[in-house]
């Protein structure tokens, strides 16, 4: 079983395994406080929105760990968070989760007493994790019943949720169902979280995969060689515009002239009802050495620029439905389809 | 001047600039015999559809030469420019030019004649080359006036043609004529020829240009940010169907679905009249490794396997046109259209 991160609590020690150097390293980073876990979410050694959720609240733990002794706790804990979870812009869950988790403490609590809440509230959200996998997986298994050769893009899987996967898990469970061909990974540049990560969870389940760069996959379905596309998401905007890994725009809109079914599958918690549509999502932009460099090898001469926009935002009108925990749903997005959490 | 191939007839020996080592090293490999030249063809030191004519011309001169002792020369030649041709099976150029000079040879010449016959019609295709890409850069750079920002894919230079270029030809004269505002070059995975090759040419011109991810083009096309895509060709069919790096379909998909200009450049050598549409193109399937290793580095796990087109191929209803030294041609081309080769 993979697990992606792991908490001892005697120790007050966050185990994450460093994704920066997988496959060719299993190795977890040990981190101890607020400011070693904005760097490794910086650094991506812990990343995919969900579970950046997750890590968040580990954080919002450091966080009132660290301010519990300050006179001006309160303020203190509000300046890490704000920290905290702008460490990375476009995936909603970093902030929704912690910020969630904060809302939930009652204002009359003790400082002594935060720390004991926050844990269990991590614990729930823990399991609310894998809960959530479970069924989208379900849901989206159902839903593409009999297309045997699903194409993605990035990583969905448990490294980037800590339970199933979104995209990834729906792939899983249709192996596990005979209802599988292959699945063909895109490499997903420029920090390979296709071939690097995808690929690596896949073996292990020994789930048939082809990588493939991530040019080719329109070519690929151009040939009928695809079913399917079905992607994660790091924000969805209310009126169904989605912010996913850079690519995700080109497989929507090749999947749209091809005549391919394109799903997105995330959890609602993925889902940001104050933004209206795309406009409003902030696209992070990294480093331009991501793309000069490939795992420290330079491609490109020295004196070239490069640009480097780590997600890009695929229009509703692009998307078949979001395939959630709670079904299927169909963009725009009422509040009512907005429960639960 | 980049000289991507020069000849030294004195000692028989062709210099190939190894495209695989740039931009990190500018090195000559020598090839002095026909399997030399195959070996490089195949790896790719020397690429490009026209450059491959050029390529393979010399290829013809190398058969010749190592035919000229046999008995039964006109048997061994054929026999060794068969191996020559199909070395690499998608761009037109390689088999046309070396069957267009074989199909010329005066069938009373004898074998001792032959030699200076080939080599005086390299002399004439190499020029016709370079005024080739002149003619259609100024036609591409007259069509495409106030484009100021234009995207383009895989190498189509100097290293690809010998002369100015195709695609990159009229990138060249719209800088130089103060009509450009940037390139944007996508990196061309998998053997990134954009990132390795273009910059490389664009940089030593002082030409302002950015390196993207492929995956990041459909993107900045969406944001409003590229006015015009411009591809060059490895084989063009009579209804305007067009072979070229895979990568090429996604531009057009992408640019089509954003209303923005979506042209071919290719000399009108690149155009195979014998084939009527893509479907009779071979579109060449590259070793795997391309994929799983980038510039010696592993990308993903041991055991995951890749899908490697090196091609793909763009239907004519996508194309706005093809710019070629004869001016700008809209498909299905006439044979009346196809003079002066």
């Amino acid at each position: 079983m993979i697990q992606p991160l792991k908490y001892d609590r005697e120790t007050g020690t966050l185990f994450l395994l460093d994704q920066t150097l997988l496959p060719d390293e299993e190795r977890y980073v040990q981190v101890k406080t607020l400011d070693e876990l904005i760097e490794a979410i910086k650094a991506l050694r812990v990343r995919g929105a969900p579970l950046l959720g997750l890590a968040g609240a580990y954080g919002l733990l450091f966080a009132v760990l660290e301010s519990e002794k300050s006179a001006l706790f309160w303020e203190e804990l509000r300046r890490r968070v704000d920290l905290l979870v702008n460490a990375r812009p476009t995936a909603v869950n970093l902030k929704k989760e912690v910020e969630s988790i904060l809302a939930d403490i009652p204002m009359t609590a003790e400082p002594y007493e935060v720390a004991a809440i926050v844990y269990e509230k991590i614990l729930s959200l823990e399991s609310r994790l894998i809960n959530d996998d479970l069924s989208l997986a379900m849901h989206g298994a159902d839903l593409l019943k009999g297309k045997r050769r699903i194409l993605t893009i990035c990583n969905t899987g448990t490294l980037a949720t800590g339970g199933i996967g979104t995209a990834l898990g729906i792939i899983k469970v249709k192996h596990s169902k005979g209802d599988l061909d292959v699945a063909y990974l895109c490499e997903t540049r420029p920090v390979l979280q296709g071939a690097r990560l995808s690929a690596w969870e896949l073996l292990k389940e020994n789930v048939p995969h082809y990588i493939i760069t991530d040019n080719a996959a329109p070519y690929l379905m151009s040939l009928g060689k695809v079913d399917a596309v079905v992607v994660g998401a790091d924000r969805v905007a209310r009126n169904g515009d989605t912010a996913n890994k850079v690519g995700t725009l080109m497989l929507a809109i090749a999947a749209k002239h091809c005549g391919i079914d394109f799903y997105v599958a995330a959890p609602t918690s993925s889902f940001d009802m104050t933004i209206a549509d795309g406009n409003g999502i902030v696209v992070e932009e990294r480093d331009p050495e991501e793309v000069l460099q490939i795992r420290g090898v330079r491609i490109a001469p020295n004196g070239s620029r490069a640009l480097n926009y780590a997600f890009d935002v695929t229009p509703a009108s692009l998307i078949d439905g979001h395939i959630t925990e709670q079904g299927i749903l169909k963009a725009p997005f009422a509040e009512v389809n907005y429960i639960g959490r």
